[in-house]
């Protein structure tokens, strides 16, 4: 098998903390739309919360692979911008990922992956901010990779980087799974990122908060306004209320512990 | 008259409750763009609150003869998604509408209007999950349709589908109109479904909580932080404050009665 | 040198107040790709607050040079939509501007800049309401400006329009600059519109709500979690909280008095 050799198709996505109501995105692809008139900018989320490295992470795990082969993926959660951080360029699968060295690309990525250390220098705008390299770097690099530089130009090949692993749970001695919420999607699911292949075929019940919910295979298996917990469409276990909100219902976030049981019935 | 015939523009538009704040709709993106690279992809808005049926049906009846003959309008509003609800894929003056058979598209089509029950087996990724059909179902099917596939060749005709009509008040026998709002947009003008021809030329006011406010024929009729009523941009009767906030003014939204009435000076 | 001409590259960019939870802005897309069907579309940001003027002239004026020459910058922050206000359309640097003569696109322009009121009546869609310009009037021209019009055929040269200059701040007689927030954007940092070039080499401290608080470089200097100011990515003082919420850790927002003063110890 040759391996798959990056030729982009023009698309970038972007994956950030930096919200909406700011023109720090279309800022960015004021800069992307200078250097390479032709892409196709699409935003993949800018609602991470503030500097949620784990969040970011996990939205471009579930996410890169929906894109053509030649996408490149700009990922800016970013909290030491400004530092010494590195930024990262990662070759997967006819994908390119830019990202800071703070884990955020790793889940993202395989043991074939080439990562090399963005040639930060070649790529910054004049006068780059320390504050702002969404725009300063970010976009300039991932111009000129979307329009065709070869990412063997663009930077060193690297061998060690910060590396992240999505918690999968704890499995305790009872064959329960410990593990917590990563984050409420808008709808208030509580996302987890255990996934359903640890499930099997047994019959399930998930502990939060003092509730103990079973787990079903679809919203329409319970009542309009009943908790329910179900594989989500990530593949990984979630809580929701039908019709309804989990996070309010629960008050429960990120961080909120859970506990997958085996049902005594199956 | 020859009947119009669906001829894609590549616009496709996006109309979802699934908001922005995670990548649901960047996936879905990514799932059109690998299928038919070359689409435009337009959010109408991703902030209709969660599972109403009623907002999103009104926010599409305002807005998808604004687009290109040949557009495709992709709505997922869908409480039942899971559930064996049908998707509907709907043909009227040269647009093709997707959406759940929850009533969402009905105000949008009419008479002449052939509506299919889209072949759901024939677009399903591989694996399909059973709560993300806007991206597992509806992208890839609006891909092909945006991409040049016939809607006769993705579903069977149907006549009976779930009908919506959007409230139009209730007359009584003072010649007063009995409303109610349907949603408060983000400027916290309170918008109901009357619609101005109901009115013709007579003067009127409306009573909301206790206030009985004139309906004027611009925001500049009144003084900077005075109420008023005017017939707003889709042609039906909505409540404002001048450079304010109706909503918060009021404490009104969603379902709160309103009652037009003649004013005794015209 | 010759004047630099209006050459359209095809990009339009957004900037309104209209958030993004109504179809407003969807709206708009449609009526500029039913005239013009290969535009490409950029939001700047919709979340301009609401009648916020001098937000808005700000974030078009830190932003429209990021865009290739031949861009139209729409802007519709728009008060008195619906009275006699004019709507402007300018040229600059080969770019496009069309905004109300309100002041908001004021601080973009300089003195070469040809402003011109535009031709409502030959751009206005048949049927325009007089609350909503921005589909009904500046898209359409928005449309023709970007397909090939040229702008000295959309509207008269006009010498006298709305002026607005962004705030500098007060220098007092011992060498403080007196200044306010114009806004907190949506990481919590409080940005003002005092410029770096006035602080020269000097060490600066500022003062707000109490607080002494020192200007540094980069995040990277302070502790997590400790208050900084620092010159922004736009080149002015703003106020941070180091992986962190300045306006919430303050109490500051929009208007918050801010006191810049020379350090005793540089």
């Amino acid at each position: 098998m040759t391996e798959p050799v990056f030729q982009p198709s023009g698309v970038v996505t972007l994956l950030t903390d930096f919200g909406l109501s700011d023109p720090y995105v279309g800022v960015m692809k004021g800069v992307m739309l200078s250097l390479s008139p032709k892409l196709e900018l699409i935003d993949l989320t800018h609602g991470v919360p503030a500097q949620a490295v784990a969040v970011g992470a996990w939205h471009l795990s579930q996410s890169w692979m929906r894109f053509p082969r030649g996408t490149v993926h700009v990922v800016v959660v970013d909290p030491g911008v400004g530092s010494e951080r590195r930024i990262l360029l990662a070759e997967r699968d006819g994908h390119v990922f830019l990202g800071p060295d703070n884990g955020v690309l790793d889940p993202s990525l395989d043991e074939e992956t080439v990562v090399r250390a963005l040639d930060v220098e070649r790529f910054a705008l004049p006068g780059a901010s320390r504050t702002f390299h969404g725009r300063d770097v970010f976009s300039p690099a991932a111009a000129a990779l979307a329009d065709g530089l070869d990412p063997s130009e663009a930077g060193e090949p690297i061998t060690s980087w910060e590396r992240y692993a999505l918690p999968v749970g704890e499995l305790d001695e009872a064959g329960a799974i410990h593990a917590a919420v990563l984050y409420a999607d808008s709808f208030g699911n509580l996302i987890t990122t255990v996934e359903a292949a640890l499930l099997g075929d047994a019959a399930w019940s998930v502990e939060v908060g003092g509730e103990s919910i079973p787990l079903v295979g679809t919203y329409a298996e319970v009542e309009v306004g009943a908790l329910l917990a179900l594989v989500g469409s990530s593949g990984t276990v979630e809580l929701s209320v039908r019709d309804g909100d989990a996070a309010a219902r629960l008050g429960a976030g990120a961080g909120t512990a859970v506990v997958i049981r085996p049902s005594s019935s199956a």
